[in-house]
């Protein structure tokens, strides 16, 4: 026997709330049955995301829902800013080219998070910047950029912040309303506890009024028509009936939970996991590490991709390799969504003995010792 | 005590087998055993569209499925010809027209099927024509287009044609390589008996040659990104997982039952439909109906609106209504996917009452004899 464990930044383990709801029979999404459990969702979302304003649904995976946020935003024209310092930043300077939207970048090393300072500068030599893209959480390189800072100087221009939360939203703070964000990004196979096809955005009300005339070509994702009927608990197109079923659930998780007891919950799993890796003579590749997933230089005489693989053949534990140039380099542990201290536990314990059947020399039971010290320090809490 | 029957035209009731399946604990998407998974659903999805080429996935609904077709086969500067009879025809001029591409159409009445003749001459007439956009069942008006026939004219010229079979695929016959249809569309919710939320798109050697010089704006649904990494067994970006795996589980049954016998069985079941509200002494809407849904005239006396509501409270049938300027005037049952001869009589069994409720005359089971009539030749065949 040997149970899975699934420690990749998405998909995250679904909690079986989830999982047996979405396995009842399918509700159509016109009955008033699911205008009601839609209804009970817009207002989770608006906790959820911080926000007074409807957070929108897309059939589609978070990529979807960035380009979504391009083309709701922008017009022939435009220019933009994008902040990159991993594979999530470059894709919204990938989407920008798409759509054929020149935009300034502001290049982070990979495993830097960004210099908010940079984008003051940034704006104020291009105030004609019509939107500032960034990620939150860049879960390629495990950082966390500082998007509260940002947001309070995006606020004071006419500029709008666009945010990649894919994997922030639900695992630490991020106040759409209360610091000014304009746009922000989930997709439901992260924190949302859900199977991925879900993408859900938050439209700020300075976002609306930028959003009714962006003329950027679109159809299948169009804001204005999409808010026009789910104040009516519609949908404009057919929903992820079966994803919705599943997030009412993971959203009264959540709500059960408390929202701050979530990002508390997020923090001190991940601040158990770092202690853990460090004890072990490991290395973390982040500076500003996001707590959704810990990126670790793999050890200089072993190939990140031999832990990943020994990892899943031999322990039955699923992590995420470097991408990219990082491929091989570093290698990434999610504690994101339904996790809790036991998790952390099972992933060290792998760890260790992976690390140990590779030639790197560690005492067992180290990095456990380490991680358990913070998460004395989380039931003291 | 009141059993949920669904017979909208989408979603469609989904078997256990693939809601047991989709709820097991997630694989990730990059896992060997995913890549085998995919593999079994790349090769039982070019035999269900009757193609050699690679059928794309999208994590998106039909609609998606097909702004990516238009996005993908044409240019700026490009024309089309769209055919229009209902609400998913005119959705492929809305997503043109969203896109700047001029088009010329030909309008069908409701009801009534386009005449292939018209597609020859506007072809003739127009011959720069890129592509043309065609819906195959139009699930508003319960018509079956003649696309075998529409192709046949295509396929002597350079213009590609383009299918919206999202109510057809796995209903009706629809040989893409053999008859020459160049993109074809199909959704997860109908006859794939899965819940809404996976777009698939086969597209055919004359058609890649186009898309790889398309140059519409494109980023999440891009064609030549995605088979890149499918026939890796991979996806370009976080796939619709648990509808993949779902969709194993429905592609296994329809193997096992022969695509052959799947389509027969659309096609007397929804004969056995059509003599059942016949004998009621309804009228169907659809000169030339499609098996997928039976769309009915709403008896003069009575609001087709009051058929699907009543239906709904008091007998737990889940119908559709009419869309647009046919809303109240006609009433849609759909016996797509997962549906057997107890479902034709359920339905019609629910109906009889209704109507009686609603004051309509009608003799108590009258619709359900000759809904058997049609049934027990099915058993004879």
């Amino acid at each position: 026997m040997k149970k899975p464990h699934l420690y990749a930044p998405g998909p995250t383990p679904v909690p079986s709330e989830a999982l047996l709801a979405m396995a009842r029979p399918i509700p159509h999404h016109r009955a008033p049955e699911f205008e009601a459990l839609l209804a009970e969702v817009r207002a989770g979302l608006k906790d959820l995301f911080q926000t007074t304003e409807e957070v929108l649904l897309f059939a589609a995976t978070g990529t979807g829902g960035m380009e979504a946020a391009v083309v709701n935003t922008l017009s022939p024209g435009d220019t933009a800013l994008v902040i990159r310092g991993g594979k999530f930043g470059e894709r919204w300077g990938e989407i920008c080219e798409a759509y054929g939207i020149p935009f300034v970048s502001i290049d982070v090393a990979y495993g830097k998070a960004v210099d908010p300072g940079l984008v003051a500068a940034a704006l104020a030599k291009h105030p004609e910047t019509r939107a500032v893209f960034s990620t939150h959480s860049e879960t390629s390189t495990g950082v966390l950029h500082d998007i509260q800072a940002i947001a309070q100087i995006v606020l004071k221009t006419p500029t709008l912040l666009v945010v990649d939360a894919i994997t922030s939203l639900g695992v630490v703070d991020l106040a759409m309303d209360a610091w000014g964000v304009d746009v922000v990004i989930a997709g439901s196979q992260k924190a949302l506890m859900l199977p991925p096809g879900l993408a859900l955005v938050g439209v700020s009300r300075k976002a609306w009024a930028v959003v009714e005339r962006s003329r950027l070509p679109k159809y299948y994702f169009d804001f204005v028509a999409e808010r026009k009927n789910l104040v009516k608990n519609q949908s404009h197109f057919t929903p992820a009936i079966s994803l919705i079923v599943g997030l009412q659930q993971t959203l009264r998780m959540i709500r059960s939970e408390g929202l701050q007891n979530v990002f508390r919950r997020h923090e001190q799993l991940a601040a158990a996991m770092r202690a853990g890796v460090t004890a072990l003579g490991l290395e973390l590749f982040a500076e500003r590490p996001t707590p959704a997933v810990t990126a670790v230089n793999a050890p200089t005489s072993i190939d990140g991709s031999a832990i990943v693989k020994t990892l899943r053949e031999r322990h039955g534990v699923t992590i995420a390799g470097g991408q990219g140039s990082m491929k091989g380099k570093i290698f990434r542990l999610a504690t994101m969504g339904y996790a809790d201290p036991s998790d952390v536990v099972v992933a060290l314990s792998a760890l260790e003995l992976t690390l140990s059947e590779l030639g790197y020399p560690s005492k067992p039971g180290e990095g456990i010792r380490a991680a358990q010290v913070v998460l004395a320090g989380m039931s003291n809490a």
